[in-house]
């Protein structure tokens, strides 16, 4: 990773502000022959757009991703494949609402980068936060849609990348995993795998939009059907990947991977994931590991989460400075999310899918494999 | 980061086993002219080190660095200085006990990563876990010896990174920050800052360690001194990558920063750090975000917290499976730290030394400036 | 450099094919407040772009380029500057004039990279060589105009990169370097340096045109006001790069600094570029070296020529074989340039800024000067 | 390729200073399991090493390497194999034959990087060179003992690295390449294919050898039994990446891929390496390309030809300056070889296999194969 471009072989640059002529990406390294269409991509973008429902902002941007690159028919049957050459992702800015930005010119946000921004660059877009702006993620979900592709033509259908929003506010899911009802993730607009849960968090978050406040959450996203094996120590450990992955996710404060803090209490007894042989596999008896133990998949679900601070923008004047160094206030109004951490579930995903592949890419090179070995000899 | 390398200007490869000859490091991209003796990476190097007190493993290695390259006497007073070409740092194995494997040899170890290892590579050195080994966090140390002084050379003496035991086991510093006594840290053999809780710990552990039991813990790391103005978003955010570099480090489940995993339950007027202008600077009235926004140094403390697991090798039997895929049992005998959490703290201190200036150099190499903006044009 | 992606800290991705709906590439890593307006970049587009005269291809494309992002006025005066993020160029497609590809499909032309592409993807875009094709270079001369604007943003009006043909066909330019007329370089359609030898050029290739034939070329490229100390020894040095820079220009097949292949007849007496001081400055008495030792400039002018290969498309018919494993014979019609070299010339010219950019923010980096060090302390 | 580290997945990072305690390498991103001896590292390095005749340098070095980490017997046969971890190589210098360097230290050698290593870093190790030696080579050829068992562990047996010597001073070897009879090359001092050249050479030699000059060389290195697809465009060319890793070396000026600087004068006709089927499979009926077209390798051979300067240590004074700033002359005395480009044979055979094995991995990764497609589908 850096500047504004991530992962090794399968490589993603994202470029675009918030309010300029349109966002995008370059997604480089996919393998050829994978059939792509902008519909792969779209399904997955209308999952993070705003303007869906009240708890998002009323920004209404289609977010209509073109493919300018890096496609083909194939001639067999004129299916439109990949051709392992850079794939340019656009996605066009419609809603650049004309304001007057004045405040915000001169004025740090609280909470936002503003104040970090000018004190690296000297000059920043300050048109909606310019490149800080959220809005930049966009471009992450799209360049997931297709590592997700990669990871399905490369591992079978068995591989599946989901997320929750498993807190809001100081609410927590209090739900066993395995009692989670995935198939009522998008009949509410959280992402919340329990109904009641659901619920109460609408009631919470209608509070918090009334009183132009907003709360922070968290989140878990889950990769199901990957092979042991996918990692690359020691400083490109799967599970590093993932935490620098999801900590560059706009507001994003912390990662955990499996038991994550909690980790700090166990002793050693409870932490280990003791093995058995079943049907002639290895599995685990528990999974406080979240799936990587040393930096390597294990073969189980790989569990991470993270959390995902209050949005900045509230009606509440807030103390600040402003260029000139004088003290001052500033309230921000606007369109925003009350709380930006559900539409990071999307988000969350794609940087999840996007490591995984870049890893299993890399795996395939070094080991000459896609699975791991199996035991037995 | 990739294999064995992390860092991008200033970059770090690491090699070596437990138990092979040696292990070590080649530290790339330094400034020239900066004076480094053995002297100055061996302090650091003694703080991490095995065998010093009943809390950690009765392994002895005297660690001792040799720096084979990329230093030279400068002719004006000959002070080594560093010459800008590679530092290649080596530390021999001394107390590679001789012992029968047999047993590690072909059971995976619960909670080790023996089996994520098997599945990838087929083959590994399992004499003291071999590169899984947290022996490898000395090569890291010593690097981060040499990025403490690239700090100082460039930013002056009021750079500091330091770091506490703030949690063990389940018992967690309650102290608040502001109240922390620094100058105690050397005097109790956890690392903490407040000599209550330290005695509580000993007792906590001692029953621990009698038990052939382990604990997991939580360490803090702090930047102070720093400008605004360090992070290269979007993927090179400073938050991201000592997400990364934290993570990286054995064991290691989870990193946050600022407030990290509460964040979720603030609201956005508790979250927004306030900012006042005080002799003619910018100052801000909490901290929150730990010192980072959108990825930017702010100016304030640079504060990461990371949890660690408890040692896998315990003195319980474990349920296991072999290479052979049967299901056994395993013991993990040996010497070990029953709070491995509590050498992890020079570990990560040294990431974060390292993450800070690699970042340095490149926000210098970008904006030809070490230090951020003033306010007031 | 990977994938599509090269340099390390200035840093540009190209994508897009010859007939796909546009071409571009992102360029990260510019520092702030650089004043960049699309027409600093088109005046460099347009030294490269067909249809100029008889001599190159009469596709007619604009070659308009669309800055989408990392870009935005300035407070105190308006001027568009560089915000120090990704910078996102976009030049469309125009002149995709619809053929029946029917022979090229399934033929693969000798010369060209059509059976590489296949024995790699599989799968590639035919129209006009897709992404193999030469159209690709306008993303880097966009990249190129960039890397001036901060060459000369740090070190001054007096750096100044320039190309010129020195070889067309069998036809050297024999003039001695130091007597070379660049003001006559836009006066014909070459590039050369010397009107006798442009005329003589243009008799040639009129032959070479009529016979639908073609022809190689050499172009040499300068880089002129560069400080002493630019270049990473040892896997980044400034030659080596070059010589990676330009060998990936397409159709190049050799690259040469300084004296070039020309060196392994020289004995040590010669080649030795001796000093002298002059006006309390060390200078060179000759450039044998080509501006280069041990991988770093020096100071002097840095000299690098290529060679480019005639183009492929041809009128005469040659052997090659199908798809389908048949022998065959292929002629490739359409608009092609006779000399494709003479196009190279700015491409060349945009590679070496583009790397020497990059080098001098590495340098800036690491040693946090501009400037080599003087002598006499 | 950054600093001293180049390669992608298969990563090479040198250190070390020519009369510092040892150099050597770190050789990352190796697949697991290949049987590795160190001496099947010490029959390349006997290859480099100096002293061997009265052509080369009389420093005597044993060159011994040490495998210090990434190698561990497998179980079932006791065999030493890769481990797929970082496999640390050190080489210690015995003949660090002290003398007086009172010249050296202050006066800039003509030829060598004496004055751009000062321009630069300020300091440097001025005890034969330190880190601009081209001892460093040493590391390199052990990295490519790696490298081609990589290629022949993937690939097979028919993969074949190999160099010669191709001209001396001002003679060419002019044998055709198709009669070259590679069984002489280790019969004389000179890796030349032709026992009369090798005669002549000597000749020449000598009269430069006693009269304490030097001479140039060029080289030839080719790789046989490649598949067609390697090569990851576009700025990770194949043959873009063999101009970095021979330009790297020291000394080298020049490189060219098949016909390099002679296309400028071909015609198209003459360039077009034409296609026949022949048993099944696609041949070409020549191989002006060198092997690569597009940046792709199309499985013929793929030949290289680099330049190296004459030796900058001669006997003859030369003009040149000091670091207080005032004319003087030097004279380089020592043990030196009066034609540096001999030894430079390995090394670039070395860089050459490094840069395959690195691309064959990443032709795995993107595509799952290592061989090119077939035709006839």
């Amino acid at each position: 990773m850096s500047h504004n471009t991530f992962g090794h072989l399968f490589r993603v640059t994202t470029w675009g502000e918030s309010h300029g002529p349109a966002l995008g990406c370059v997604v480089d390294g996919c393998p050829p022959g994978i059939p792509l269409e902008e519909d792969d991509i779209q399904v997955w973008m209308d999952k993070r757009k705003p303007g869906q429902n009240k708890y998002t902002t009323q920004r209404r941007e289609p977010d209509q991703v073109r493919i300018l690159s890096g496609v083909f028919p194939r001639e067999e049957d004129g299916v439109q494949v990949t051709t392992g050459t850079p794939i340019s992702l656009m996605i066009e800015n419609t809603d650049q609402r004309s304001k007057d930005y004045g405040d915000i010119k001169s004025k740090f946000r609280p909470g936002h980068a503003d104040y970090a921004y000018y004190a690296k660059y000297g000059i920043r877009d300050y048109r909606g936060g310019g490149r800080q702006s959220a809005r930049e993620t966009a471009a992450r979900v799209a360049a997931g849609a297709i590592a997700r592709k990669i990871l399905t033509a490369i591992l079978g259908d068995g591989v599946e990348i989901r997320g929750a929003l498993v807190q809001m506010g100081p609410h927590k899911l209090t739900l066993p995993r395995a009692d989670w009802d995935w198939s009522i993730l998008e009949d509410n607009p959280f992402w919340c795998p329990d109904a009641a849960t659901a619920d109460m968090w609408a009631e919470y978050l209608d509070g918090i939009r009334k009183a132009g406040s907003s709360c922070g959450a968290a989140i878990e996203v889950q990769a199901r059907g990957l092979p042991a094996g996918l990692g690359a120590p020691i400083y490109g450990k799967v599970d590093a990947e993932l935490a620098q992955a999801l900590m560059s996710i706009n507001a994003v404060k912390a990662v955990e991977i499996g038991d994550g803090m909690d980790v700090a209490a166990l002793t050693g007894e409870e932490n280990a994931d003791e093995m058995r042989m079943e049907n002639g596999k290895p599995v685990f008896t528990a999974n406080h590991a979240g799936g990587v133990q040393g930096g390597i998949s294990t073969g189980q679900d790989i569990i991470a989460r993270f959390a995902v601070k209050p949005t900045s923008s509230i009606l509440t004047p807030r103390d600040t400075v402003d260029l000139d160094g004088q003290d001052t206030s500033v309230i921000t109004k606007g369109r925003h999310d009350p709380c930006v951490g559900i539409r990071a579930v999307p988000v969350g995903e794609a940087m999840m899918a996007c490591v995984l592949a870049d890893q299993l890419l890399r795996h395939r090179a070094q080991t000459g494999r896609v699975a791991g070995l199996d035991l037995g000899r």
